[in-house]
């Protein structure tokens, strides 16, 4: 059995639940004998270059159980992509500290970042396993059937959409909410569990897994809007027309992008205002609203699913255990079974790194509405909502 | 005494506990004889209008009590100003009804609607007892210690801006959140909540209560951004310059009022998004991000301040009490006794119709900051948010 240090770390967007899987795996580390020191990089791979560590060994578990519940990535995270010269930088620090076990939490960039860190790893003849732990409030990671922190995510656009849709009805006109989603509308589609009737909102659901046409889109909330007297529709940031081109791109006047190459969508309103702006010149209709929900979706304090909560932390917790059981690196993926429980594995890093799972076509309604096949998927890791009600009283005659 | 119909509706902006106001109002309008039907207007006034009315008085608890737990304005809204024909037209319907009652919940403008309402039903003789039960989520209502719905929409405000904080500590960077509030600041003041250390966000506070200076703005987030690699701002979306122009109406191309005189300031992420390209643009900070909390922060499912939900319940029975105890019209104000609890009593309508409280000077520290003062007062309106923590762990020898 490999001996040595442990280092974890955390990379991406982060979640309400991602330190409950830094957590799991640290409580879990403490229970091997071959697992000597417990470290932490600061701020993911990008800590390891500077040699910025935490030392998890002793530190409380009262602390790390606050730690858990605490939104964001507890050790810093980063969106740095290693490439050769970076990895060799950083197997000199982790030989220094002895590191054998490496866990990265993170979404699909870094399982990218544990691949290049492997391949490196292998090609030099570093001993090192490494486990790629999963979150992503985008839900598109492939090989497992879904990702620690959508849930919580997917919990809180629900949510909002709920009280959005009787607020609507308070004061009726058309509502566009742009949720967080580049590549996939997981996200943005869970909003379909505000629906407590058929007239509720929203009325129209739009992703990225389909291409977006504008005319149709505003002939769709005129439609609605006519039916209705109102329209609430939800909009993933990363939708685009029929060249692939993000709607959100083709207004942009400058477009920011990361180490991996991703265009900013999010932290902006410009495709909310823009599509409020269509409705407004071409239906006639006065009262439209444009909200983008931005980061709150992500860090929102108070709106958990208990479900993802769990999930997260046995994420981490299994990562620890298949390290352990053999010579293996992968990614930990959860399947699920009957409704509603879960079996964890380990997949290939190959199936997940910079791979992108967008929704099935079986999860579709149409173009601009998702299906039961979708709400009976999603609602085991959402949890159930808040009811709320309509007024139901008689009307006076007059 | 006054013996005949009560009449009930809701004007304005809806919140997340304004149904908790009317039912308040209906179960304790059962408690007196003298009221014998209880009819509820659709739409605010314009229902009245349209003679468009639901029953109340024998609508069962159980469905009354799931109506008070939905956001949104179980009766719907609206933003009507009646005028004098307006009135005259409200009567008619009104005197067929046999309507003697009328409980107006809403903000400011609402409360000018029942001084008006008022005023007229004087000169034409129609008897009628006219009770505003104050409701609004912008807490800016003079005469009053503070206005049921704001509460809530602070805890919104504050749980956002504590995630927030731990989100943008994992990916470093400035983040500009603009928060509803036309000319008072109190709702973007509540985000002071969300800080447990000095260093915590928000780190500036902008509110329509001082003029705003873009250069400053700048300069201060600069500032911020050098002494802690990160910066969080809260911003009112009426923030104005030394002329009293909204920042909003600046860039706006067209700008949109309601029948009040008031522009559209909600629905847009504009504001967000100049103020974060004036920062990218002038500091040389590459991660900058604008998100508009919108509406989402006045129907949130799941974020109610318990004060708020009692006081919003409370307001509501104390108008119909207050209706029966003698010939008076009125808003119902509430008084803070000691830390805390509140005493109700009713205040001209002159006093609240039309006008509009702002943040007294004293609770502010300086131009971008609010003070213990203003925590003090806030505090028990919004209640206690969940604790949440850094992580604290030893450094690594190196």
């Amino acid at each position: 059995m490999l001996r040595g240090n442990m280092l974890i770390a955390q990379g991406g967007g982060p979640t309400v639940v991602i330190n409950q899987s830094l957590v799991g795996a640290i409580l879990e580390a403490r229970k091997y004998d071959d697992i000597e020191a417990i470290y932490g990089s600061r701020h993911g791979v990008s800590g390891i270059l500077k040699e910025n560590f935490v030392d998890f060994t002793h530190v409380g578990d009262v602390h790390l159980e606050a730690v858990a519940r605490t939104p964001g990535s507890a050790l810093g995270s980063t969106r740095d992509k290693p490439d050769q010269a970076y990895c060799e930088k950083m197997f000199e620090v982790m030989q220094k500290h002895n590191i054998r076990y490496f866990f990265y939490i993170g979404g699909n960039d870094s399982a990218d970042t544990c691949r290049i860190v492997n391949e490196e790893a292998k090609k030099v003849g570093y001993e090192l396993h490494i486990i790629h732990i999963p979150k992503t409030i985008d839900n598109d990671l492939p090989g497992t059937d879904h990702c620690p922190g959508f849930g919580s995510a997917a919990r809180f656009v629900a949510s909002a959409f709920r009280g959005i849709n009787f607020d609507n009805a308070s004061l009726p006109g058309v509502y566009i909410g742009v949720v967080m989603g580049r590549h996939a509308g997981f996200l943005t589609a869970a909003s379909v569990l505000a629906k407590q009737n058929e007239s509720d909102g929203p009325h129209l659901i739009y992703t990225p897994e389909k291409n977006f046409d504008i005319h149709q889109f505003t002939h769709a909330v005129k439609e609605i809007y006519e039916k209705y007297r109102r329209c609430i529709v939800a909009v993933s940031e990363g939708i685009h027309d029929a060249d692939g081109v993000p709607i959100m791109v083709k207004l942009a006047k400058q477009v920011e992008r990361d180490a991996h190459g991703n265009v900013q969508l999010s932290g902006s309103g410009a495709l909310a205002d823009l599509l409020s702006q269509r409705v407004k010149d071409h239906t006639g209709i006065s009262r439209v609203r444009g909200d983008t929900f931005g980061y709150v979706q992500r860090s929102f304090l108070g709106c958990i699913s208990s479900v993802d909560k769990q999930e997260a932390r046995e994420v981490g917790m299994h990562a620890v255990r298949f390290a352990m059981a053999g010579d293996v690196d992968g990614s930990v993926a959860i399947k699920r079974v009957g409704e509603y429980s879960v079996e964890y594995g380990l997949i290939d890093l190959s199936v997940v790194a910079g791979q992108t799972k967008i929704m099935s076509e079986d999860f579709f309604e149409n173009d601009n509405m998702v299906n039961e096949t979708f709400v009976k998927y999603i609602k085991p890791l959402v949890g159930n909502l808040d009811d709320v009600v309509y007024l139901d009283a008689p009307l006076v005659n007059i």
